[in-house]
């Protein structure tokens, strides 16, 4: 399934979609859905964009629909319980076959990302309008091509260190809050084939996924993600290669 | 949980203990069980040492148990499955909490440690008498003081890569085999406040824990997967600390 | 300088260009030089290439050349201590800036190289025919798109073990050498903006370079080097954001 | 030169110490000098203690002082230029052979730091009395142990991302700044056999050193930093340990 770069990435986009159905002032900010808005991002960006939702036959995540994805972003927040494990196992196991995964924001407790991660997840968090300014780390990543030293969100949700998870493969951004935390929000690993990417912003009440830089990341990331790497690995039994 | 540096490390050697019972092969190298072999090494090193085996109540693994123990060596291969789920949960969390983890050998597939790592952990084997030279390749670290620059084993089963577990945090040797393979043997990570080593070698039919470099790795092992750091990690709901 | 993705990377091959004028057997292997063969491979991997060699004016790395390039490919040996030092200033200030390095072979002891790990960089080595195996460890990397789980060559000069560079960010390919030694054969560092890939094979006196699984990885490793991340970094003197 | 546990660490602490005598305030804030107010820390912290200064013979640097120290912590400011370069060549030389390093807030532009990162090592910083808050990243590391989640500092030099040095081995420290920066303030690297701490705090207008948290990350930093490993590694021609 590795990415063919005359092709656009095939990103679906994940979402429970369940705040926006039941605050007013969520299906304000997204009317098409936060799925809506990030499918948006990675279209303008040039990806082949599909969504699913968690009330889809199967939550939308078939093994048709997971195939076709090169990557699979996801958004989740109240309903992470309801996910069935069996598909978690699916989106799992093509993780390490090599699909993308970019959980964003309160993903951070999805059941695909904590079974891939191994730890609790868990981090510190508030709603209370504070200012957010990711600043950038890693210069060189792929992820924060064309973006400025840092991006900048008016208001958002908390969350603070310490952020429950390894320590991440690659450190792209950091948070700084103006209640006086910091937060890891921008986290590469690779689990099997598979390449993740954590990005912290979009609480559902704020229109962080309105935002061009934020948009840009999104963009950045599915890239980032599609797979590569070789076809397979080979495992169990085997025979020698030299004589012992 | 912090270590005091003036005290032994209290480690408890975990071991399922079917093989030594149901091949003389086995019981003639370990007669003491492999949990003996390693609880021997660990003692001489200066830890305060108990074991447990899979068929203890509670698979020995009681909350007292754990709640003495710093470090916990495992070895399994045949009985994975029979572990208890509820007993993996408290390993696992026990980890998190700081206590230290070094799975041996075919405890690759144990389940704490597949839980830990959230990959699928398989390898390539080969039971043929292969030669294995264990490659230090961080030569600064605790866990190879004492050594020179590589082990040698002259008979082992052979593990090869893809070993599929996320890149180590420190990745501490490299075997190479007589078969033409090689693979990462020594590797850490960290979860929570848990520090983890696991340590290829020791396949049940061959004398390998009884080598004097590869009891000195145990001991250095247990010293460095020892508690440490901050008491507590905060999370949750948070208050800001400075005025939004 | 980052990477328009729609067009080729631009690829300076930089090459020594000694053992050829000077060892007839070299000179059978590399007609046109290792530098020659080595653009080939780029070449028909889709890559916008020049060479350039020590004995050209200012090495042939120009501040022009340089400016044009997006990836330098390294190889030299007998005369490292020739390179001029404002020259290797002038490719170590490139790489902060964003362009890739590829170190090939001997080029462990190349100025720039040296200068931008901190380290050593010395190894173990043996000219005596052996055979090599270069596992890959990190299945999922760009620079392993369309290899199977290894590469082997026949016959090359060997390195072992311990290779005195920092652990590498990604570690790619781990050797195997029928002698008994294992090497981190394909290593990945970052600099500032820049990203660098070790690649270990291509003694002189062997093929190397015609073999198409190290002619893929040249393609691939070069393409992965080409700049990304954000424009530039700001440092300094710098004016609050908030109110202290 | 590997540590004996049962020994102090002995910590050659080394300060330029300039800023103490031309200008009062600091003067006042370290009457000992900032060495002082550091050896004071180490000693309390049962390490066995010697200072040295630049203005010492071989700026207090002889062969036989970094002969006796297993870890030199160092803070310097105005004149990184002024340390001569033999004397680098040795610092840096005995890290390889695995001294501990440990520079302070402003050695990140140190001539032994900057030799061993390969980078440029410039940040963003003001002196604007911004309130600090060090928060603890990696819970499970010694360097942190004693702490609770953060380190707070009423009043310093803010230092900003991007800091122009190599990802980090280990994250164990992020600063949040209250002028809106955050700053990687904890990072630990290897070379060679040598373990270095780089640690942010220290403005010499501040009375930093004299606070119990810093004071605690001192001495941690000085026991985790000591010598451990491998004796010694071998590099060179090498003969093959199997027949090829």
């Amino acid at each position: 399934m590795t990415q063919d770069m005359t092709q656009p990435v095939r990103v679906l986009v994940w979402n429970e979609h369940r705040h926006e159905r039941k605050n007013p002032k969520v299906d304000e900010l997204y009317p098409d859905g936060i799925h809506g808005a990030v499918a948006s991002a990675l279209r303008e960006g040039g990806c082949d964009v599909r969504t699913a939702t968690l009330d889809d036959d199967e939550h939308g995540l078939t093994e048709e629909a997971l195939a076709w994805a090169q990557v699979v972003v996801w958004w989740g927040h109240l309903a992470h319980e309801e996910v069935k494990d069996e598909i978690v196992d699916r989106v799992v196991k093509r993780v390490y076959d090599g699909m993308g995964f970019v959980p964003l924001h309160s993903a951070h407790m999805a059941k695909p990302f904590r079974r891939l991660m191994g730890t609790g997840c868990m981090l510190k968090w508030r709603e209370a309008n504070d200012k957010e300014r990711l600043w950038i780390v890693a210069p060189h990543h792929p992820i924060v091509t064309g973006l400025h030293e840092f991006v900048e969100i008016e208001r958002e949700e908390m969350y603070g260190e310490f952020f429950d998870v390894p320590a991440p493969e690659e450190l792209v951004f950091v948070s700084w809050f103006s209640g006086g935390e910091v937060f890891r929000s921008g986290c590469t690993w690779t689990r099997g084939k598979g390449k993740i990417f954590y990005f912290r912003p979009g609480h559902e009440t704020y229109p962080t996924y309105h935002l061009p830089d934020v948009r840009r990341v999104l963009v950045n990331a599915a890239k980032w993600a599609a797979p590569s790497g070789v076809e397979r690995f080979v495992q169990g039994n085997a025979k020698p290669l030299e004589s012992i």
